[in-house]
């Protein structure tokens, strides 16, 4: 991650139109609000490389441009805009910061769920923008961490369980030690140049096929 | 966690001491910023149930009150304050909402490492206070949940790794499959009306034993 935050390339996903009367009163105070924190954005600095709305053209977009964060600008309910996000971001991990009105317990849970790095309820003043895209950035940072432990941990687990099978098997087929089927796997791991699970994994899928 | 955040019992960790004179304006304005801050969480009628300076005796008071969150009202270098609420903390994690000055990014990622659920930066009006706070239990069970899921995952791959070193013991000293030693194990942990993994650390303990 880049240490100075104001050159991040930022992408916003904006799911507010301006409406064309003067009817809607709410609708208005929102595209008012989207303005606002544009206008604070880009006062602060920031480098907004794009906007979109929250489309099925979203992930390719995403991936096009592949920006160092992701800010949605969101209506009342977001969690279909979310969703677009989510899907945008499945591959290559960002940070999200999601301003909203939306007060409900569940749309915030839904957010952390999702894997959003700052939930701003409410109107920010202008000033607090780069505090706030800050923290985003150092709780993405830790989360991602703590991810990636997780994803690191089960894949462990996987390989374990695959290699310990093999073993079992050659154990009983040789009528051989632990340690000697070990030794015996590690040689052949060797031997092919593939990790031990690897190996493990073709000896369980032939095993498997020649019954 | 109650679903009124009202009615959440906060303990303030306060390290923000009145300035005796007059000359020093810096710890005027924290001291003031403090006040605020207290006055903001009353006025949004929240349940202050203690206040207490970060020192050696705050694992003890934490202990005692179980508070449902833990606010940080801290000075410019928050460190310090920090490492005694994550000792405070450390065996029943709760919620921790951090109100500071420090924009510093080290200090920022350090929060986050330790486990902080909202790191705000710089004053914050009144009216967002309960927002703010929302949005720091919603991230602190999300967190709580991926910590859970890899402290699970965690042990379970090192009763893997007992139960598997119990098997491979089995088959070896007694000249059968894996399958045979996966139900003696299974069959004495019936029998002794253990876990599998303890009834093979058990074995492991007096194989070592033994020799």
């Amino acid at each position: 991650m880049r240490s100075d935050v104001r050159s991040l390339r930022i992408v916003v996903v904006n799911t507010v139109i301006p409406p064309e009367g003067e009817q809607d009163e709410v609708a208005w105070m929102q595209a008012e609000r989207a303005r606002a924190l544009r206008i604070g954005l880009l006062e602060a600095g920031y480098n907004i490389i794009a906007v979109f709305p929250a489309d099925m053209h979203l992930p390719d977009r995403v991936a096009q441009l592949q920006p160092d964060m992701i800010i949605i600008d969101a209506e009342s309910d977001s969690r279909d805009v979310l969703e677009h996000v989510v899907v945008a971001t499945r591959d290559a991990p960002r940070p999200i910061v999601l301003f909203t009105e939306d007060h409900a317990t569940s749309s915030m849970e839904a957010a952390m769920a999702a894997g959003v790095s700052a939930y701003v309820v409410a109107g920010l003043q202008s000033e607090r923008i780069k505090p706030v895209l800050d923290v985003a950035l150092a709780r993405f940072n830790a989360e991602q961490k703590l991810r990636t432990e997780l994803s690191d941990t089960k894949l462990k687990l996987a390989e374990r369980k695959t290699i310990e099978r093999a073993k079992g098997l050659l154990m009983e087929r040789h009528r051989i030690s632990e340690d000697d089927a070990y030794t015996k796997l590690r040689r052949m791991a060797m031997d092919k140049n593939l990790k031990l699970s690897e190996l493990a994994q073709r000896i369980l899928d032939v095993a498997d096929l020649l019954g």
